[in-house]
């Protein structure tokens, strides 16, 4: 097969899970926390057996509306359904620990939290049957199935609080958001188990919701308030084949945003239900995304997990659909983000207002919102536009979102959580800061709205989705993440089998070996060239084994190196990408990081933490003039981090699980600005600062040279609390 | 009299306003503009005749008590009294333009606006006698009159909303704090004009206060929420000689932050009232200064004027019963702002939460709030600490607190207002940033909420009293700011006038004269030597005229210049301040003003602004490698200031009065990064900047040699919307 041949816009999708291993020491450790620490966890988090931990009362709504079905069976006709009065965004019963038995509690979104944790156990059982989990996780399919409703709804907040009103609130009452969690999650329950009850259940919701939403007539003209439904509908498509779903998910993302607002007219008829004065709400609708229709936005803006899963959304029903015009509204509000509004560390959402996207640069560093789910969401927005069309840009920022922001949220011990991932924390500041009240200096237990433990769990566990898709022709193989593991699939009708060994990512090393039964067989491997190796340079790092000259042509493009031709059994791929480390800027117009550099190397981004640097981190300095004349000033040495205290536990900030893991720190030129009197700048305190003057005739900084430790950003909050910087000063 | 005879430390006091003429081409048109434009301006406010402007409903008000008041004496035993119920901070009518006219509407502290209004008229009147004011004012005060009930009390929200519950919501209801604000307008209108219709009214609601608080037994052991009774009871002591006034603010001041809390009480006792769960509110207490005694008191917490108004209360008090624990309370008080908590134009409070001072060395420049209130607080601290004790630095920091904040919150046409003064504005993010909420670009016409222009009012009114004193022993008279104008007093028994001819705040120079008509006589003069001429050393800039020689002598303490001696009349006083332009830095702690440099020439703070140096002011860095070695590379421009646009009016940002004013400017050495591909930075902006990604390599910054322009803070945003920093990177 000639490069030219190549038609390098066609589309890929992701494997099966099954046949996608990893074995790799660096994210089977990762997967094996989920696994045996964050799923179990969960599911005590769920049935409110967490002590200390806010209650989630999640299972305790499906088993009350689970009983309230069986009565209403019982009772038929004179079952009174419940009428509804609302309570609030979260109710909470009197006493927390015996709430009553046939009422709802917490959040009204609550019900995705199983939805969650199922999907992350169906990952998980691919690799790892369970037959206790599986047991566990059979008993909770068979709760939540009997709180369906005959007509296929499937949300316990109406059910329990009165289903005459629900669909009234679509845009802040989470319904569609649980409806697509709960098929996002009876979907991988299915892939990993071939258990169909709960898929059932979730196309019987599908249909019902089917038969509501629409432009037929009679159908009301909603789409969700919080997104997800629309990449779940996708994948529900995908596995049952039936064209109703995608359809629907094509609606919610068309209509989202047209005139006449649905919201408006939603917000306008509950007022008049309940007898209260309308109040136009419009300039919030880009919270939701809703304020103009998809085509028409070239703004990333809003809520950033909303808008990461409605992005995905769109880019799921652009590739399905052949859509051009949708695909380009993707690729615009991909462009604003990662042109404008991301994070060095692959975060998003730089206020904590509404939870957003803020401006245009703006990525404040201490009050940064960067919500761990925003990261995952852009991995998935990431990934669907890598299986739209193969551009190593969409695999370099989700290689970061993965391996910094995403990770960052989970403890080593995979016990705590970060909801925040600020930049810059000064605990000082923190503890007495309202503006930095969501900041959290160390991660926290769990979370009433525990949406980024699980959220995190369901990615690790399909982590094999983000590291390869195969072309929808079936010929070519894409590897976008190096990890290493295997992967069985058929290239061009012939069964092989690739195996990858990597030292990613603190080691540019990998291989990459063909196995198969046949002699030989025609197809392409893709390999991405990552921008930290140099980008398409990087592709001469890459060696086929000796043997396969004439046999294997080379091309890149869009930053994937297509390895093409005839490929026998054992042929080998060498990869050595070069991993120097990166002393970054950012945009001068990022008015927050004006005069600061940023250290990276390979996928990592590094921070500084107090435990190796002392206090008052932003009077340290990198010192940019020797670091540029002599890269190798900065050394990179691998080591065992000891983590131990990592977050809140029962008693506070405690020691938890104490754990090692091997990784790299760097060891950079650095300068210290001493407080006057050449006081020692790292150990002193706003509080015992008081002698020097507040303002006084400018002199140069007394610099004492020091060398500055870092550490990997996501390895951070591992050791108790402490300063910690991304950014240093140049 | 010889120097070592002198006790520096003894107390001094204001002259009577009518005994100090301002006459200072600097001053006094900012006098004339409080007389000729606030003035009336602030009364069509009080009367809800500004066109666009939030109504007052403050004169409504006094209006409506006055009329409940008459036919309660109508109706005698048969008049019903309202009962109390809680309708929210502010009231507002149904129809804003047609307000019931029997009930309290604005905030619940609205009688104070009339307060303010009275106080400034009363300074006024002083050397501007008019006829008509006077009238109107009369007028206002008998309104204000007719509503005061029998037993003195006078507060137009409970006796219109229900006296049942008045003084039971002492923490939030302000009533003590519009009691504070009468005494103050009653003693000014008092001073102003020898009518004591409105002082009588103020002591018979200071004797019923008076009844009703204290230690002693059937007493309310409650104080002020919002302090500034303390200082005006002790004015009210010494206008009338009551010493049950002075008492009460020893008490005030004292009994404040004890244990049991009376505000923990007093919530507790509401909520038995109102039948609601009492909620414990100890941690907000510092808010109010109330968490512990004045006594334990070391640091400057809460809301920044009610601190300042406490703290000036503490030092009256302090200076009045000679207590030395409750000076050192002050001078700890003093410390801690003056160290720590304050900004380089004179402000304080860094936090818009509760609009209070943050924490150490926390002084964010874009968030600041640094309300225009809390700087004039500040300057009653710092004169009320040099009634205390002559010390130059309580000057110092009273002179810049005058010079830069407090009149940066009047537009330079005296017709729209700052209340918070930020250090850096961005109009770009203030324009999308919730964070940023209160930060306004341009200056608003009137407020809802009205305190800081009628704030700005009263203190300007009242310089005089600012700018000297005279020791109580009557043998000293203190210079604290060079004002242009002069001073008729007594001196150890003999009656003198100094004249002051002033070129501040753009020259040192200054001239002051001894006219007597005795030949001679003994006593002291005493000038402040500032902090911006070089301290002490700066008493070599004064000269005494020749043939003082052996008659007077000179001492330096304290920072004041003390000459003492047998005075002639015709001596002259030549003082010839070097004024150089002083390149300033922030204790390095000050993490938001690390690396940057601000200008400070004389009492005035300098700012650059996008109208002279473009956007993006974040990349306009000051040369300071040239600046250090040569200073005079700095240069000062006296210039005619063109100013326009200063703020709102009817139509949004437009044109209101041209005004020119003399001033000077600073042209500083500086350089821009320029944006990637040598793009000019000061013109791009957030929107048209896509070319050029987020991250890359660190490369030096591109420097292009430009001269940064510098006008005084106070006169930023009086040409429209723009750029604005205090502070420039280094």
């Amino acid at each position: 097969m000639m490069p030219d041949s190549l038609n390098i816009h066609r589309h890929s999708h992701p494997l099966p899970l099954k046949d996608v291993v990893v074995h790799d020491s660096f994210w089977s450790v990762e997967q094996e926390l989920v696994r045996t620490a964050v799923i179990p966890y969960q599911w005590k988090a769920l049935n409110d057996q967490v002590p200390g931990a806010a209650p989630s009362y999640c299972m305790h709504n499906f088993k009350a509306a689970a009983a309230q079905n069986a009565s209403k069976k019982q009772q038929g006709k004179s079952f009174v359904p419940p009428r509804y009065t609302y309570r609030g965004f979260e109710t909470l019963p009197n006493d927390p620990q015996h709430p009553e038995p046939d009422k709802f509690y917490g959040f009204l979104f609550q019900d995705s939290d199983f939805s969650k944790w199922i999907e992350a156990v169906g990952y998980s059982l691919v690799h790892h049957p369970d037959s206790e989990l599986e047991r566990i996780a059979d008993e909770a399919i068979d709760i939540v199935c009997a709180a369906q409703l005959e007509n296929g709804y499937l949300d316990t907040y109406y059910i329990l609080n009165g289903m005459n009103r629900h669909f009234t609130c679509l845009k802040d009452h989470h319904e569609l958001y649980c409806f697509g969690h709960l098929v996002e999650g009876a979907v991988a329950y299915y892939q990993g188990t071939g258990k169909d009850k709960l898929l059932k259940a979730a196309e019987r919701f599908a249909d019902y919701v089917d038969s509501r939403f629409g432009r037929e007539s009679g159908k009301l003209r909603g789409y969700p308030g919080h997104e997800i439904a629309e990449m779940a509908l996708v994948r529900l498509y995908e596995v049952t084949g039936n064209h109703r779903y995608l359809d629907l998910a094509v609606y919610f993302v068309t209509e989202r945003g047209q005139e006449p607002s649905y919201f408006a007219q939603e917000d306008r008829a509950r007022a008049e239900l309940d007898g209260t004065k309308y109040v136009p709400d419009r300039d919030h609708y880009a919270y939701y995304q809703a304020h103009k229709p998809v085509m028409e936005q070239d703004e990333a803006v809003g809520h950033a997990v909303r808008a990461g899963y409605f992005y995905s959304g769109l880019v799921d029903v652009a590739r399905l659909t052949e859509d051009e015009a949708l695909a380009d509204s993707a690729r615009r509000l991909w462009r604003d983000i990662v042109d404008k509004k991301l994070y060095i560390t692959g975060g998003v959402g730089g206020t904590v207002h509404g939870e957003s996207f803020s401006y245009r640069y703006d990525l404040p560093n201490d009050t940064a919102y960067s919500e761990t789910c925003a990261s995952i969401a852009l991995a998935f927005f990431a990934r669907r536009m890598l299986e739209l069309e193969p551009k190593s840009e969409y695999a370099d920022v989700m290689e970061s979102a993965l391996y910094n922001t995403t990770l960052a949220g989970m403890a080593l011990d995979g016990k705590s959580f970060f909801y925040v991932n600020p930049l810059e924390v000064n605990p000082y500041a923190c503890h007495r800061d309202e503006r930095l009240n969501h900041v959290k200096t160390v991660r926290q237990k769990w979370f009433g709205c525990a949406c980024c433990p699980p959220n995190i769990a369901r990615i690790v566990e399909s982590l094999q989705e983000y590291a390869c898709t195969v072309a929808d022709d079936g010929g070519t193989l894409f590897t976008h993440l190096y990890v290493g593991g295997e992967v069985k699939t058929a290239l061009a009708g012939v069964p092989i089998r690739l195996t990858m060994a990597s030292g990613l990512p603190w080691s540019g090393h990998c291989r990459a070996v063909v196995h198969m039964n046949a002699t030989n067989a025609d197809f392409t491997l893709a390999f991405r060239m990552p921008a930290w190796a140099g980008g398409e340079k990087a592709a001469s790092s890459v060696a086929v084994s000796e043997s396969s000259d004439g046999r294997i042509s080379r091309m890149v493009r869009n930053g994937y190196l297509y390895l093409s031709g005839t490929w026998r059994a054992g042929d080998t791929i060498d990869i050595d990408f070069p991993m120097p480390v990166h002393m970054v800027s950012a945009n001068p117009l990022v008015r927050e990081d004006s005069d600061k550099v940023a250290f990276v190397r390979g996928p990592i981004t590094f921070c500084a933490e107090g435990h190796d640097n002392g206090g008052n981190l932003h009077l340290l300095h990198a010192d940019v003039s020797v670091i540029l004349d002599n890269p190798d000033s900065v050394s990179v040495d691998e080591f065992e981090f000891q983590a131990g205290a990592s977050g809140m536990n029962d008693s506070g900030l405690g020691k938890v699980d104490s754990v090692t893991r091997h990784m790299v720190r760097l060891r950079v030129p650095a300068w210290r600005e001493t407080l006057p009197n050449k006081v020692d700048s790292s150990a002193i305190t706003a509080d015992t600062a008081a002698s020097a003057p507040l303002y006084a005739k400018y002199r140069p900084a007394t610099r004492e040279p020091v060398t500055a430790t870092l550490i990997p950003y996501f390895a951070w909050a591992n050791r108790g609390e402490s300063e910690m910087t991304v950014w240093l000063r140049d």
